[in-house]
């Protein structure tokens, strides 16, 4: 575990900045995220120009790089005094934004994270190609960090990844869509990669199955409630704070847990609202209003956020068997931070 | 290397199939082959249905299976008498129809081998999706074969290819294209993959170096070759038989050899043509006619397959230090398969 010293500091910082886990997790994770950002902004370069450009929009646009932040907690609090975790951790984080440019080009999106998409940009086709040269490189990385475990993670989970997405695809404008096909659906897409993050965090350490379990179950949890609430934001956001489009999946007609809650719970008329928007794809002025207004009724978008803090609940037991230190507790502000956050 | 047994039923089926070196290279190793295509519809399964339908329609549709053939038979050459040899062809085979899917999204592409390319019938997110999961699955299969050396041969290769494509984007529609620029891009794209292919075959028998590089020379010679005549095709094969139209790279404005040597050889006025028609993309009706004509002028399509028999004769030479056999004359008799094509 950490030294005295380390939690020391932890605890300052995180005094410091109370109200903003993130900026706590962020502090603890410093140094390390230095060098994670240094392995991925050498390794996205390429001779090829149009990569480097559209890798370097994508960094210049980066998000809070929670994911790899993940697998360096996990690993500090597992103990680990390696290096490799810095390779593991740029691993995650290209994996994610591959699996982002692909997104935004299956979704059209415009927007992400405030900034205008790479497709938006360069449009789809060099999107496609610079997100199979990502997942190439974080293969690559984890070529060289030389474990087959590790490997087999990364490759079952980028497998999942993809499954995740088409399942996606398949939901998408079908209004009787269940809410466990939803969370099969966004744990496969997004949970799954969380979940490796925090993994890798006790592999790299080579800590006790129970320890590799806790973390998996830590992150699957964390990455579904993280999910969950991105979803609700569509509907409640500031879209410009979230530099997404509030209502994008509603015009893309992407069934998500407010909708299929609110769905189940309205009367004929407003299945038939639904269904018309959704699945028909015909979208009038004013059917975004209603649309909210119905999840208003029913309290979908409270609800969701029940549904939300039951996984948070569920990912800080996980977490129960680890001894308190600076990194325990910055982990658990994650989780605090994914449910409340309002962008 | 191979029993008398199994040279003399290959050289009766070579006697039965002189004019096919295909099916000589086919019978050769069609029991493998058979196990290969085992292992692939096995691992293009998914719990979740479009994966499985659209992977099914691409076996169905599927191509002459000649990389995992390359695998197999440099594999037989080397003496190899295992196994592994069956998951990396079939890993090499998952990687180029990932490509594939890719490529045709990126080339709006609606025909394939004679059939409805995957974006035509589902549309490009379903296929920009699977194309990750099979990325995806030929990790899986190479983590479980568990050599590093074999995964960051896999690895790299599938980072070239990328980088390939992107390189293929930036040089298209550019008329200024040298001839150096385009075999940069095919030997990326297109040869990185054959060599990787026939490399294999040495690697996983634990052959010397010598006969490794020798098997990645014959590979990538090979793949350049096949890859110019595939671009010549483009302007001269018969569009039904090849199962791709004919005269799509003149559409797309893609910059291929028989262009690049037409252009740099034409006078003022036809490299106007070219550059209204390439760059510009204005293309009437005639053009296509025009181009031919142009390219017969400067005796360009012939001056393709001259350098298509240079690399062939580099891929000849390469394997010299094999002793002769059943396997080595099948290896060879590909080079003048994929020199002589006329689809």
């Amino acid at each position: 575990m950490g030294s005295v010293v380390r939690l020391d500091q932890g605890k300052v910082k995180k005094g410091a900045a109370r109200d903003n886990p993130i900026e706590v997790l962020h502090a603890l994770v410093a140094e390390d995220l230095r060098e994670v950002n240094t392995v991925i902004v050498e390794r996205m370069k390429s001779p090829v120009v149009l990569i480097s450009d559209l890798a370097g929009h994508i960094i210049a646009s980066g998000g809070k790089r929670l994911r790899p932040m993940l697998t360096l907690a996990a690993a500090k609090m597992c103990g680990y005094a390696g290096k490799r975790h810095i390779n593991l951790a740029s691993c995650i984080e290209f994996i994610h934004t591959a699996t982002l440019l692909h997104d935004d080009v299956v979704d059209d999106s415009e927007l992400r994270r405030g900034s205008a998409t790479a497709n938006a940009v360069w449009g789809n086709k060099p999107s496609v190609l610079v997100g199979d040269f990502l997942f190439s490189r974080a293969f690559q990385l984890s070529v060289e960090d030389g474990s087959l475990k590790v490997l087999d993670i990364l490759a079952s989970t980028s497998a999942i990844l993809a499954e995740g997405e088409v399942m996606q695809l398949m939901t998408s404008n079908d209004t009787s869509t269940s809410e466990a096909a939803y969370l099969e659906v966004i744990t496969a897409k997004t949970a799954a990669l969380f979940r490796s993050a925090c993994q890798l965090g006790a592999v790299v350490t080579g800590r006790p199955a129970g320890e590799e379990e806790a973390l998996k179950a830590f992150g699957l949890n964390l990455g579904i409630l993280y999910q969950l609430v991105d979803d609700t934001l569509d509907y409640s956001g500031a879209a410009t704070t979230l530099g997404k489009n509030a209502g994008d999946d509603f015009r893309e007609g992407k069934i998500t847990l407010p909708v299929v809650l609110a769905f189940r719970r309205g009367n004929e008329e407003e299945r038939g609202f639904w269904r018309r928007v959704m699945e028909d794809g015909e979208q009038r002025e004013g059917d975004f209003e209603h649309a909210l207004a119905l999840l208003d009724r029913h309290g979908a978008l409270a609800d969701c956020h029940e549904r939300a803090r039951h996984y948070g609940a569920m990912a800080r037991d996980a977490l129960g068997l680890f001894p308190d230190g600076a990194e325990k507790r910055a982990l658990l502000g994650v989780i605090d931070f994914c449910i409340e956050r309002q962008s």
